[in-house]
């Protein structure tokens, strides 16, 4: 029986710190991870994957505070050798890092999920709270712009989110399925919440949602539905959201996030300095520190997120 | 046109020392070694060619001499991180070296020959050197013990040469074809000699000589085939190649070296404390100082072999 009470759906670094406080606040086991892999590449030959990764990482608490992905204490010997052989460098590959590339590899070739390969990480890390990848199926993110239809990691890191978003897509979507540990993890009769993490809603959440019957298995349990807002003051921590929503023609801040998700949601997170802007119409919302700065500050914004869960639930 | 003026078959640390010798003292692009492949493996879903690779870094100056192979400088989280994964650790592989497995891969992937990669790789070195696959064809050298065959790297590295051998298969190799770039340097209008380093003969060298044809093309250009005895006193430098033969058994001498190599050989290199045991019959022999300890070592007997080469062709 899964001893799983919450669900948070993830993308990179800013979820990732939500994730980590999720998991510190919950009892050991209690925190399930759905990640998105919309990122995912083949790159050297090896299947890289981001944001599983980034989370890893940082739920093992071993992630590099300095670059916001990677590990800790990494070396980059295999980078310098590669650039001497001239390889592809401008995906940063630390040797440490490498080693969940090549090995994960090596065992979907073998014909194991990325679910079953995710799971033996995570277990090997000492990480009881589950990693889900949102699919064992591909679903790619593509990212158009004017020039080009360009693949993820090549708008985002390649060309550092300059080019602008005309639209966004996730190829493989309509045929992908949830995976078994997916569907077992929402059926936990401990079930309290889903969280939806402040990642990137258009780059690192709407893959997620777009995997077949995903949305729908997220409401089927009936316990709220809470995102956190990713915008502080109409503007994004890290990352291209705000840039993306305007270049989509959407007004960056909380209600647009609110109309975004729409139906999905039964409540709104939003920083506490949000306060005084317009609210979403006709959703909750709780004002919050939403700034993660410190370690504190993850554990404090997972409490209120929960609390503000389980207010929703006694309400309903 | 070809400016190769001598051809060396090598294999792994051994054969690379006097490589190098030959390396030094010949003008630049004047040497070509035809390298076994018969140890290459896919290990953790990656090529690796270790007898192409101690060629490659021994030639380029950047092997390590501790280890004996791999590279100078190696940094290890690679393996660690691995490790820690679960993943297979009994083959060592450096963070630095991981590049040439990975982009080699990367590169077979896309349907280039190991020819055209290993000769783009020397170039990056700076290597002006020749070195060339024994094939482009997978020949795979298979050691058959009393319990087991074994696939070589098996047998050599996580088993340390323990195992008695029975018997010595090359797989593919019946089957196996020589590169163009292997015909074009034996038809070198300025070739001179042909040298066998003094690899083991069994494991290291006859799996070259296994390759369909390669023996033959060796004998048609004409020019003396010498080659360096592995052995001193009855014994290897390093390696298992006494041990072989005695389990094979063959005495450990040079007359069962010269023996063992039969019509290909015009002559045969021998320690110089071996000038008073029993010689090869109907074979010439110089004496000359084998043990290649020094850098002056290597190039010391590369001069003596092509100088006795050079004696055997102006006699013939």
């Amino acid at each position: 029986m899964s001893a799983v009470e919450v669900v948070a759906l993830t993308g990179g670094i800013g979820g990732a710190k939500l994730a980590l406080g999720l998991h510190r606040v919950l009892p050991p086991g209690a925190l399930a991870c759905i990640v998105n892999t919309g990122d995912d590449f083949v790159h050297l030959g090896l299947h890289v994957s981001p944001d599983l990764d980034t989370t890893l990482y940082t739920l093992a608490g071993c992630e590099s505070p300095e670059q916001g992905w990677g590990r800790r204490d990494e070396t980059w010997t295999f980078m310098r050798a590669l650039g001497e052989l001239g390889g592809e460098t401008w995906f940063r590959l630390g040797d440490g890092d490498l080693a969940l590339h090549v090995e994960r590899t090596r065992r979907l070739a073998t014909g194991e999920t990325l679910s079953a390969i995710m799971d033996d990480f995570r277990r090997r890390f000492g990480i009881a709270s589950r990693l889900l990848p949102m699919s064992d199926d591909t679903v790619a993110t593509r990212v158009h712009t004017p020039d080009a239809e360009l693949a993820f990691q090549d708008y985002f890191v390649r060309f550092r989110a300059a080019p602008e978003v005309r639209a966004i897509e996730f190829a493989g979507a309509s045929t992908s399925r949830t995976s078994v540990a997916l569907a077992e993890v929402l059926g936990s009769s401990r079930l309290r919440a889903i969280v939806v993490c402040p990642s990137n809603p258009y780059l690192s959440i709407d893959p997620i949602l777009a995997v077949r019957g995903l949305a729908a298995a997220l409401r089927a349990p009936g316990v709220p539905v809470v995102a956190v807002s990713p915008l502080i003051g109409g503007r994004a921590v890290k990352g291209p959201t705000a840039k993306i929503m305007r270049e989509l023609g959407i007004e960056a801040s909380n209600r647009a996030i609110a109309a975004h998700y729409g139906d999905l949601l039964d409540g709104l997170v939003i920083d506490e300095s949000d306060r005084s802007a317009e609210l979403p119409q006709g959703l909750p919302t709780r004002a919050s520190h939403t700034l993660m700065k410190s370690l504190d500050d993850r554990e404090m914004l997972a409490r209120a997120t929960l609390e503000f869960a389980d207010h929703l639930r006694r309400r309903a």
